[in-house]
C-alpha cells in the first residue's frame, strides 16, 4: 500500500489537509472530555441574598508569556475546580524578553482568544486581561475586561490610560512580593508610594491582591479597608494547577465576586463596587456584609430538642470551609470547650446549657477564620427554635 | 467412633477437664493476640521535663456492674489505644440492683481481678477502684487505688472513710450529669453543695471530672482552678470502646498524668499533687505549667532560613493534637492569616516578615485549643535561630 | 442536704427503686442510640428473582458462655453491620465449665432472651440457638430455631433428637478446626466420620460451615456440593466485632439466605432447602443458580455506544463485592488485559472490539471470586444493546 | 519615584536585562522546587538479578507539536512520578501543520533541548526522539536515541533510513489506534501490512507499543511474542499528566527496561535486545524470564511457623502491584479461597494445610495479572522454610 505516494500532488495535499483536520478534531474532543468532568470535591460557597457568589481567578499565565501550559489547559483546570470565571493575564511587553526564541511574538490577545474559543461550549466566563509589568513603584498592575490587550506604551501611565479608555478594571498585584530586582525593596512588607495615591485618586487603581498564590498580606488587607479598594485573591498560576495545589485536599485562592448576574458584565459591576471576598486556604476574608450572610447560608440548624434542660442543637455546615468557632454566647456548652471546629460538609450536635427549656434562644460565635479585618473575625448569631 | 462414651466415668471426666482447659487456653491466646497489636494511630503526647506523661482512664465499667463487656476486653481496648493505665470502677452496691439475675453478686473486686490477670504480661497498669453511687449531693464518687473494693456501708460518709483508710484517691464524677432521678436537679449546670465543701476540707474530695465521656464542664473546670482540685477526664465507658468512639479518627477522653515514675505509685503521687491535664477531643486542658512544656516538646523548629528578608520557618508538630494557632507576635506572616492550624504529625512552612535578616527571633502564638482556664488559652513563644 | 437519709425506710426503698429504674432506662436508650445508626458502608448484595437475599450470622457467643460481651452488644453490632438475622448460640453444658464462678448458671435461653428483648424495636431477626459441643466425631453442632435451648442430655445423640423434636435446623461447625484436644486429629483437613453419614441419613445433619470466622474449607465446600448439604458462613464471634474485623474495610463472614419472606420462618424454610450462599471476604460462594442472578443484578449496563467500530460499554457494579473478571468472550477489549477488577460501587468503561458496529452483542466473563465449586467460578454473560 | 524613567537609555536597558534575568531565575528555582519533591507513592518494581529495572516513557509531547505543556513540565512530572527515563517525541513535519501560527517552526530538537537543560541537575535520563507521523501503513513510528531530530524527508522510508543512520531505535506506535482519517481502517483490531514485514526484515522496526495511554492490544502483544519484537508501554501524553491520571491512585503506563547500567546507553542496549516488560494499570506484561524474578523479588516470605499442623506463612508484597493469586499448589489453604489478592505494600498471613509439620515446602500460584502472553499468566513457586 502506498498511501503517501498518491498519483497526483493535489490528492496528496488534500489528504494532508484531511489528516491535519482530524488530528485537530481529536484534540478538540480530548479537551472537551477533560472539560466535561466538572468539579470533583465540595467547593460550595453559598450565594447570598441579592447576589450570586462567583468563584473567580483574575491572574493567570500561559506559555504566551512565562506560563508553562497552553491556554486550553487553563480552561480545563478552571472547569474541573468549579470556577465561574477566569482572566487570562499575560505579561505585557513580554515577547521579546522571552528566554525562548519561539515565543517572542507580541500579540497579547492570542492566549485569551485560544482560551475563549476552548471555553465556548462551557459555562466558564473567560475575561481578557493583561499584566502590566514594571519595577516598583507602581509594581505589577493587572488590567482586565479589555477589548484589546495590545496596549503597551513607552510610559506605563499611558498604558494605564489606554486600559482605562477600554473600560478596564485595574488592580495592583502582590504588593508584598519581593522581586529579585534589588531596586524592589519591600521585603514582604508592602510599601505604598505616592504614585499609588495618585492612581487611586484618578480612579486608575481600583483593587489590590490581598492574596496572591500562597501569600496573604495583613498590611494590604488593611489598605483595602482604609482606602475602600476592591480586595482580590488570585492564583498567579504559571505551572499546571495540579502541580501547585493538591486538588484532592486544597484549592487555589479565589476571589469571591458578589454579582447581580452571572456574566462578565455582572462581575465587572461587582468589582467596580468592591463586592468581593477572598477564599484563601481555610479562610474567607472580606467585609462583614458579605461574610455574615455566607455564614448564615452555610450553617443550617437541622434540629433543636431538649434532653432534660440541655438543648441539643444539630448544626450542618454545607459549605466547603471548616469553621473555627468560639462560643461567646450567653450559655456554656455541654460537650464542647470554648473553641471547636464545625467541619465542611458535616453535622455536629452541640449541647447548650440554657438552664431551662426555652422555645427560642440564640447561639453566638466568633468565627475565627472568617476575617473582617486583619485582626478581627466575624461574630455571628444563630437562632434556634425548639422543634 | 465413640469418643464421648469411654469405658469408665473417670476417663470421661478427665477428658472434659482437658477440653475445658484447652478451650480456656485458646481464649487466653486469642486475648493476647488482640492485646499484642498495640496502638494503631499517632497518639503521642510528649513527656515533659521531670515527668512522664501517662495516658490514663480512671472510670471504666464491665458486666460486673452495668457495663456490657467482660473485663478482659477493657485490657485489650486500652492496649490498642496506647493507654498507660486504667482503673476498673464498678458501681458499689450494684449486684442486687442488677436488672439481670445472673449478675447479682456483690464482690466488687472480681472485675479488677480478671482485668489485672489479663494484663499481667503487658505494660498496662491496672488500678482497683469503685464508683460509690448515690443521689445528689454528693453525687457519684470514684475511689481508686483501693486494696479491697468491697467497702459498701449504709452511710456513704462511712464508705468514703473506709476508702480513705485504704489510702484511696477520691474524685467526684460528672457533676454536670443530669440523672433521670428528679431529685437530681442541676440540668447540666453543676451545683456545689455544702457537703462538697466539707469533703474538700477534710481531704476526702481531691479531684473532679471536668470531662466525662463526651461532656466538658466549663464550671467544673473553674472549680478545679479555684479550689486546687485535681482535674480528670475519663471515658466512663460501658459499651465496647469501638462502639462509642470511631477509633480511626477519635480517641476516648484521657487524663494525662505527669508522673515521676511509670508505676501505680507514681500515678497516685501525681494525682495527689494535682499534676494532671486533660486530653479531650482536640483540646488539652490544664495548668500552664504542664501545657507550656507539652507545646514546646510537640513543636520542633526544623529549619529557619531567609528568602530575601522573609524568614522561612519550618515547624513540625510531633504530637497527636492539631494546634489552632493565632499569631500574636511582633511580625506578621507572609503566607498565613492571623489564625491557622498546625496539624498533628505534619510539617508547615511559615514565612515571617521580620523586615531584616535576623540571627534570632521569636514567634508568639495563642494556642486556642490548649486551655489554661475555661476562657483562656496558652500563649507560647517559639525561638528561632537562623541556620 | 440529706437526700440519702429520708425519714422512713419505705421512702428510701422507693427512691432506690426509682434510681435503679432510671439507670436502666438510660442504658436502654443508649443501646437504642447505638442501634439507630444503621449500616455505615455499602454492604449491598442484591435480592434475586423470587427471593430476598438476607444477610445472616448463625453462630454467635456472649458472656453467657465463653463470649466476652453482654447479649445487647450483639444486637447493636448486627444492626450496625446491616445484618438481617443472627442466631445466639451459646455452648451447651457450659455453665459449670466456666472459668468464672459468676457465670456458672445453666439456663441456655437467657442470652437469647436478653438479645431478643433488645432487638424488639428493630428489624433484626433474632434466632434462638445453641452450640452442642463435644469432641470429634461428631464435633460441634449448632441447633437453631429452638423453642427451648436447654436440651442437654447425657448422650449427644439424644440432645440432637431433642433439638430435632423442636423442629431445629442442625449444622456442623468448623469441621476444619483443630481443637487443642489431642484426640481431635484433623489438622485443618476435615474428616468425615461414619457418624456424620448416619446423621445425614436420618436428616439430623442438614448443613455445614464451609466458612467459620477467617477460615474457609475447600474440602467442606466439596462435601456440601456432593451431599446436598446447606452451606453456611458464620462469624463464631466471641469478642466485640470491631476487635476482630476492621469494619471500615472488612465485614464478618455472612450466610446469604435466599428467603421467600423476611421472617424467621422464611429463613428456616430456605435453610431446609439449601438456598444459601456465603459472603466471605471478597468472595461469594454458592450454587450457580444463586450466584448468576446476584451477578446479573449487581452489574448494570449504563451505556453502550460506539466510537468508530469500538463499542464503549459502561458497567456499574452496585454490589459491595469487587468482581475479578476475566474476559472469555468473543471480542478482545480495547483498554483491558484479560483480567481486571470491577470495583464495588464503581463505574468502569470498557472498550469492546466488535470489529463492526453491532446493535446487540454479549460480553462473557469468568468471575473469579464468585465460586460455584472449590475450583470453578461463575461464567456470566452480559447483554449489551447499543443506545 | 521614577524607576522606569532613568536618566539614560543604557541604564534603562541594563535594568531590563536584570529584571528579565531575575524573572528567569525565579522560574528556574520554581521548576526545581517542583522537581525536588520526588516520587510520592510506592512505585516500586524491584530490580532483577543482573539488571536494573528502569521505569521509562518513550512517547511524550509538548507544545512544540500538539502537546499542551512546555517541555519543563514533562521533567517535573516524570521526577514526581519516579521515572528513570523519558523520551521527548514531537510529531515530525508538524510545525507548518500547527493550528497555531505561533508554533509553526520546524526545529524538532527544541523541546528536547529545553527538557534536557531542565533535567540536568536531576537523575532523570532525557532521550531525544521524534514521532514520524503518516497514514496507515505503516502508521506512526517513533525513533528515539537520535542525535538530531530534524530528519524529515519526503518519503518516510528515507526518514526511517536517516534515523537508522543515527543509530536510532524505531518502534511502531499504537497499531490499534483508529485515526479519524477514513483510510485508516483497523478499528481497534490492528493490521499487519507487508511494509511492516519489510521493516522488520531490514531491522528498521524493532519494537511496538502493546500499550499506548489507556489502551492495550492483545493482538499486538501476540505479534511481539511471535516476531521477537520489543514490547513498549508509553503514555503518549499531551495534557498535564495530572489531568489524564489520578496520580494518587493511578500511574501512567510505563515500559520497564531491564538495563545493565542506568544510562541512556544501557537503556538502548536493553531495548535492542527485547529486555522490556510493561507496567499497565495493575498488570505487568512480558516474558516469563523477567516476570518470574520480579515476582520473586517482590514477595518476601517474612515468617513460616506451625499452628498444630497448619503452616502459617506471612508474605509481604514490597512492590507497587496488587498480585491476583490463584492457589495451584499441592496444599489447600486454611483461610483463603482459590483466588485472593496480595496487596501492594502489605503483609498477608495465609494458612497452608500441609497435613503434617514440614521443614520445607513450596507454594504455587498463578499470578493472574502478570501476563506472559495475552492468555497466559505467570505460574510461580514460593519456597517456605519453617523458622
Amino acid at each position: 500500500m502506498e498511501f503517501l505516494c498518491p498519483s497526483s500532488l493535489i490528492d496528496k495535499i488534500m489528504r494532508w489537509i484531511k489528516v491535519v483536520m482530524v488530528l485537530f478534531s481529536v484534540f478538540y474532543s480530548l479537551t472537551l472530555r477533560c472539560l466535561g468532568s466538572g468539579p470533583e470535591k465540595n467547593n460550595r460557597i453559598p450565594d447570598i441574598p441579592g447576589y450570586y457568589t462567583l468563584k473567580c481567578d483574575f491572574h493567570i499565565h500561559t506559555v504566551f508569556s512565562d506560563g508553562k501550559v497552553w491556554p486550553e489547559i487553563r480552561i480545563a483546570e478552571a472547569i474541573k475546580e468549579g470556577l465561574d470565571a477566569i482572566a487570562i493575564t499575560e505579561h505585557l511587553k513580554y515577547g521579546k524578553r522571552s528566554k525562548y526564541k519561539e515565543m517572542q511574538f507580541e500579540d497579547r490577545n492570542r492566549s485569551f482568544e485560544i482560551a475563549y474559543e476552548t471555553a465556548k461550549n462551557s459555562d466558564l466566563i473567560v475575561i481578557r486581561g493583561v499584566e502590566i509589568t514594571q519595577g516598583m513603584p507602581p509594581g505589577h498592575i493587572n488590567a482586565i475586561f479589555l477589548k484589546d490587550a495590545n496596549i503597551a506604551q513607552k510610559d506605563f501611565n499611558e498604558t494605564f490610560a489606554k486600559a482605562k479608555d477600554q473600560g478596564a478594571f485595574l488592580f495592583w498585584n502582590h504588593p508584598n512580593w519581593k522581586s529579585p530586582d534589588k531596586s524592589w525593596e519591600q521585603d514582604g512588607i508592602p510599601q505604598w508610594f505616592d504614585i499609588h495615591t495618585k492612581m487611586l485618586d484618578n480612579h486608575t487603581l481600583m483593587g489590590i491582591e490581598v492574596v496572591n498564590a500562597r501569600s496573604y498580606s495583613k498590611e494590604v488587607h488593611q489598605w483595602c479597608i482604609d482606602k475602600n479598594l476592591t480586595m482580590l485573591a488570585n492564583s498567579d498560576i504559571h505551572f499546571p494547577i495540579g502541580m501547585e495545589y493538591e486538588l484532592v485536599t486544597e484549592h487555589r485562592p479565589m476571589t469571591l465576586v458578589f454579582a447581580k448576574e452571572r456574566t462578565e458584565v455582572g462581575i465587572k459591576e461587582a468589582l467596580m463596587n468592591q463586592r468581593t471576598a477572598l477564599w484563601f486556604e481555610n479562610n474567607i476574608i472580606g467585609n462583614e456584609n458579605f461574610l455574615a450572610p455566607i455564614f448564615q447560608k452555610s450553617v443550617v440548624v437541622k434540629k433543636v430538642s431538649y434532653h432534660e434542660k440541655i438543648a441539643e442543637v444539630v448544626l450542618e455546615n454545607e459549605s466547603a470551609v471548616d469553621f473555627i468557632l468560639e462560643n461567646v454566647g450567653d450559655y456554656s456548652l455541654f460537650n464542647k470547650t470554648k473553641i471547636f471546629i464545625l467541619k465542611a460538609g458535616n453535622e455536629l450536635k452541640i449541647g447548650v446549657k440554657t438552664g431551662e427549656v426555652l422555645e427560642q434562644f440564640a447561639l453566638k460565635f466568633k468565627v475565627h477564620n472568617l476575617l473582617v479585618s486583619p485582626n478581627d473575625c466575624l461574630v455571628a448569631q444563630i437562632s434556634c427554635n425548639t422543634d
